[in-house]
């Protein structure tokens, strides 16, 4: 009884099941499409029908379950309603009793995809309690832990840090409608707009006006391979970032921030960068904040979809 | 038995004792002075005989109290121990220990006075879970309030948003050692700097260079008057202050801001300023925080203190 657990991570394009036992170990994981026609109506019905079907193949009940944690790419209100969510066609989805409804009302725990993918990485750090997870992809995420649970903030928008305003000079306008987010310079996409307006400023010679598109692993591999206008890009990223990050220290001052996402697949050379900015804009007492990388990749927000059951 | 309990707010000048019932009514309070003489090291022995006479004198014994609640202005870390207070003196000091071994083993709690300040401030606010405290005063502090709890960070520097970057052009440096902190700008000493410098780029007419200091007050009186200078700098002033907090949102998402110290006095034409820059600034999903003004004065930390008993 109760020894077994699912966690969800129900993206845009699919939805990824992981079998847990109640120890947190993955056991099983598959995927099944997202289904967005009729405002995404049949998304909840797939997944209560995907979880009872692997229980019967296998043996078991709903009452065999601890309970199923699921996280969704869009703002959850504390009590499993999901506000919101434009890449499933969602407007107000009470996902925790319809979830419970179909499965014999065993407990649902919901959270947002950032958030839960920043609980997925502490699930694995066993000396931490307090970090802050970046996720630094086609924009920039984030996630709060604060005593191994997640913070969700009074309007759900706890770990916004793409949204922190670190250039209030800045012209263009962010996805968000704001000027000068974080996100317009340490994402992906931002990297790509910072290089562009770099190669314009300038003719000097770099691996960057080579062959193909631009894109944020060019930049970062040619910053690896010692170009050096893509090594004055990843500064003024890292800078950027340290900037950011160092201003969490102020408010949090967490024991570890846990960078993933595309972005940081460039590794140390990244996570330098970061920390020597990250040394000169922190507050003196937490100058020795710890940097990791994130280990879990897309499995992140599965794993912390569960971990809400623990 | 257990009906009552102190809050202690333990100040470089003076100790500020609070008697409290068990629901946190305020009974009784006086002061003592600080002796910082030998590194302080009658300041804990000072504060648990007044506590053992004031007993006496009321007929109690510390088996009557739930315990003591005691801020200082220092770090603390989480088990009680104060790692070094420049303004008492003291290196490591044991404070849980020291007072409970002088009141017959009671429950001690001890906090930081910003942390304490905030705590206070939410015992007073029924509805509200998680607040931000900023206190403008000579300098600028903070408290986190998660839960209704203090948020003390991992090198006890949670809530230090006075240190948080808010210019990195700056030039002159903060008394931390870095340059930029929002504590530059929006200390009581930061406004007298700002307008100090405003003073001299320009030669318009203004209040601010009428009889006497420059102050704090004074640039705000000015403003308040409709000085057009003064309310210039309020302007700066509430841009820098509005963004700090913007950047505070999209980590926390708090459920309101408590804006407190010397400066606040000012009131509604303060709190209106940074609460147009903080919209300006925000994440859409957090424009609509809460802002008010703290209530308890030089009493916040001695509430917060006994509250962390409760």
């Amino acid at each position: 009884m109760n020894q077994y657990a699912f966690g969800i991570d129900l993206g845009g394009t699919t939805v990824k099941i992981g079998f847990f036992s109640s120890e947190g170990i993955l056991l099983d994981k598959w995927e099944i499409p997202t289904r967005k026609e009729n405002n995404g109506e049949q998304i909840l019905p797939d997944i209560g029908r995907a979880v009872l079907s692997y229980l019967e193949e296998h043996g078991l009940s709903a009452g065999d379950l601890l309970g199923v944690g699921i996280d969704v790419p869009g703002a959850v209100l504390e009590e499993g309603i999901v506000n919101r969510c434009a890449n499933l066609g969602w407007g107000v989805v009470h996902v925790a009793d319809e979830l419970s409804g179909m499965l014999g009302g065993i407990p649902i725990r919901v959270a947002n995809d950032a958030n839960a993918a920043a609980l997925g990485e502490i699930s694995r750090l066993r000396e931490y309690s307090s970090i802050v997870m970046v996720t630094l992809g086609t924009g920039v995420g984030g996630g709060v832990i604060q005593n191994r649970q997640i913070v969700t903030g009074a309007f759900g928008a706890a770990g916004e840090i793409g949204h922190i305003p670190v250039c209030p000079e800045e012209t263009e306008v962010c996805g968000c409608g704001k000027k000068g987010c974080l996100e317009q310079y340490a994402s992906a996409t931002g990297i790509v707009r910072l290089a562009r307006k770099k190669l314009q400023e300038t003719d000097r010679d770099s691996l960057l006006r080579q062959n193909g598109e631009l894109s944020a692993r060019k930049v970062l591999d040619a910053a690896k391979a010692g170009d050096e206008l893509a090594l004055e890009l990843l500064e003024e990223v890292g800078e950027y970032l340290g900037r950011a990050l160092a201003s969490i220290s102020c408010v949090l001052d967490p024991q570890a921030f846990v960078i993933g996402g595309g972005v940081s697949r460039a590794g140390e050379i990244l996570i330098n960068v970061i920390r020597k900015y990250y040394r000169k804009y922190a507050f003196h007492a937490s100058r020795d904040t710890a940097f990791l990388l994130a280990t879990l990749g897309n499995d992140a927000g599965m794993y912390g979809a569960v971990h809400m059951l623990f």
